[in-house]
């Protein structure tokens, strides 16, 4: 079965953390609204059927029309030993994508603390404030939390030896820290060393290699959740 | 078993999402901050162990300690029928979960903007900004999406005949923002009839009837996700 995964096709955004889970899985699949049919088809699946998506990204696989990041991944943890095969540790390893998500939202707040609604130019004085608290607050008690899950569990990845989709994820968000606040983050790396063991190690893993040096992987962009504004660095 | 809530014990907030299903199930519950041992025990079992949840609520079930509000719920959906039983119906209920997480981050966006690190009093004019806004775009969207998912079901509830976690926690949401926001959700509740339907529909089944009724139900207060802020809601 080749899946199908609809996303905006100009940024990585939440469709990449979908897209790294394929990419280390070595999963055929097809990146819809890039490689094909473009976003009209996607914009008539989100508008038609009984069970929409409310945004993308979804995923096609067979009949099923998966929405919601965290939940394609708790699909694709199953199905590509990427995620623990315990109920126990599924569970563990979704909560911990749960962050994730919540800091995504946190992430994209800094330069959008008015709502998606309005351009970043209406609100930079607010996202300044918004990236000050997320930097002072936010960053250390997220990454902080996942440094010591690291910790606790002594192993590779979050979980022991074995990678899962939630490691993919860490790495994209440090990925898109570094890019989004090249300054901060520097200054705060220091804190959360295992947190950047893992990235590396992520980095290093043969198909998340290849896959980030094809033209598969967009570059950030200031259309996505990591937005390089200079003042917001500051 | 007996399960174990550990949430604030002042506020309904993201735990009321679990009590309800809770309530809903009658399964047998001890809300520990509230019931028996305080906070200091929920802030103890953050800081230890090797799968500490980041946040409140969480879920003790045995020996599983569950964190996240919709993953406590995906598991408790499965063990006490607040969700189908196929693969594809646990799938979309729990999607549905994830975009009512969503809109509930965007909830609290309404009064924090700038951040949950400061107080309301500090971010006031923002607040009117994003409550503005949040009325314009995005409550019509995410409830707007929810009316149709109920047309096109043609049920009762967002999966047809059976109540899932899903439906209660949508009467939440309509239960929050007529709290919230009463002048507001009574202009726009006419564009949402099925989703009004349902809250109704929840609210008149016995076990949540008797759950709302109870001093187990707290009130709506300035502290929880929903609050009545009157310069917000003109």
């Amino acid at each position: 079965m080749r899946y199908e995964l609809y996303y905006w096709p100009e940024i990585q955004g939440r469709g990449e953390y979908v897209r790294l889970a394929l990419e280390e899985a070595g999963a055929a699949y097809v990146d819809v609204a890039r490689e094909s049919a473009g976003t009209p088809e996607m914009m008539r699946m989100m508008e038609e059927g009984d069970t929409p998506p409310f945004a993308p990204p979804f995923l096609k696989a067979g009949k099923l029309v998966i929405g919601q990041t965290a939940n394609i991944l708790l699909y694709l943890g199953a199905r590509h030993g990427l995620a623990p095969k315990t109920e126990a540790g599924k569970l563990w390893v979704h909560q911990l994508q749960l962050t994730i998500s919540d800091l995504v939202l946190e992430i994209h707040d800094t330069h959008h603390p008015l709502g998606p609604s309005l351009y970043y130019e209406d609100q930079k004085a607010p996202a300044k404030r918004r990236s000050e608290d997320f930097w002072k607050e936010r960053v250390p008690k997220y990454l902080g939390y996942f440094e010591r899950v690291l910790k606790e569990n002594g192993g590779a990845y979050v979980t022991g030896r074995r990678v899962t989709y939630v490691d993919l994820s860490l790495f994209q968000i440090v990925e898109g820290l570094r890019y989004a606040f090249p300054k901060r983050m520097k200054a705060f790396e220091g804190d959360v060393p295992q947190v950047l063991e893992l990235h590396d190690r992520v980095a290093m893993r043969p198909n998340i290699k290849a896959y980030l040096a094809s033209d598969r992987r967009i570059a950030f962009n200031e259309s996505g959740i990591f937005r390089r504004y200079k003042e917001l660095d500051a």
